[in-house]
């Protein structure tokens, strides 16, 4: 099975969830949007499923997973799906309603970091709402990152199967995209997340075995791995970081 | 089995998708928090869990299901949970992906209406963010409103098995949830909402099957129902309403 991904160029953004379960997995898998239009790839490509009428099941947005005649949308579905298939989600049912459980909460907090810099709107410019970022961030880093990371790092303390992994004996999609939020608010807010990652010795310590990982450190390798910019959701502007 | 639903008394919310699927498979439940403290009942009950200490799997947040040993949280999830076991899902494992999908983008689409009275943050009153809210309304009614209905209206168009419902032949819990979220912008913004749904034929019918169905009846005959208020997730601010 050969997945295709399809996600916006030029940022990791929810994809980026995606693509590191499939690189850990060593799974074999396109990024449509990133192959040339001649190969049948380019934002076109994904716009004909977005758009086109014939379209059964339609996703909302990116990304979303082909697999096979499966067209998969919805970031936590995706890695509900492929958790099974690429070894990423304990074997028994309740494991996996846990490990997606974390998911669903990882998506919340990302929206909410994302909102940061876009509370009024994701069509208008950061700098068409920046004075109302100021002010959400503000609440953000003093209510939310510590809510977010507090809770996270009680699952992690809780979890009597592992010492390294949020849920069951094993890495998880969810310990993966844990990791990515830690390097993303590392990106986005350096000060805040350093001060509010001072009481989560555990999350600090599973974001390096995450990138540590040798399919992990390939990837990153590989240069296919983009860097975190300020299109995409951690974005970094200084003032935003109190 | 009794299940045992978590949720903040005086409110809808987002207990009010899983009270929905619960009552129309008219299954056995209690509505914990809004028992008596005497009978182990009320929010402190529901703290219990939320902030005890020996809770393996702590919810992030209310509502969350208590099922035999189970404890379940995020809302999509405990349907994800409940469909199969109420009969309110299809039976292959790709219907059951798809309304999952279904679901997720409700919940995105639900946040978003809880967003349009709260962009700054969720700890503050809505007079202390009434500015920002009126901004992030204005985007709300103009671009996201219409683009979520209509999604869901092609999904609809798009279901080949059924000229009643969103996915599979059958009544789903993303159907309940659906009716749900246009009883609430019905609610919250009466004037955007009919001319948004002025294009969603689907989705009006749809809304007026689900709220026909005998035990949904009977249910908000009961007293049980608690009415739309300014306190929940859809709230009619008349000057949010353009």
């Amino acid at each position: 099975m050969i997945y295709q991904l399809y996600y916006w160029p030029g940022i990791q953004g929810r994809g980026e969830f995606v693509r590191l379960a499939l690189e850990e997995a060593g799974a074999a898998y396109q990024d449509i949007a990133l192959l040339p239009e001649e190969e049948g790839g380019g934002v076109t490509a994904m716009m004909n499923i977005l758009e086109g009428a014939g379209v059964e099941h339609p996703p909302f947005a990116p990304p979303f997973l082909q697999a096979g005649r499966r067209l998969i949308g919805q970031t936590a579905n995706i890695l509900l799906f492929l958790g099974p298939r690429l070894g990423l989600v304990p074997r028994d049912a309740a494991g996996r309603l846990w490990t997606h459980q974390l998911q669903l909460t990882l998506a919340d907090f990302v929206l909410e970091i994302h909102d940061t810099h876009h509370p009024i709107g994701g069509g208008l410019y950061y700098e068409e709402q920046k004075a109302e970022a100021r002010r959400r961030s503000g609440d953000f880093v003093a209510y939310r990152l510590p809510r977010f990371l507090g809770y996270f790092e009680r699952v992690w303390e809780r979890n009597a199967q592992s010492e390294i992994w949020l849920a069951g004996k094993q890495l998880s999609y969810a310990d993966l995209s844990m990791a990515q939020v830690i390097a993303g608010l590392r990106y986005a807010f350096p000060r805040a997340s350093k001060r509010a990652l001072r009481g989560c010795p555990g999350l600090r310590a599973l974001h390096d075995e995450v990138f540590a990982r040798p399919r992990i450190k390939r990837y990153f390798a590989s240069g296919r791995r983009l860097a975190f910019n300020n299109e995409g959701i951690f974005r970094h502007y200084p003032e935003l970081d109190a």
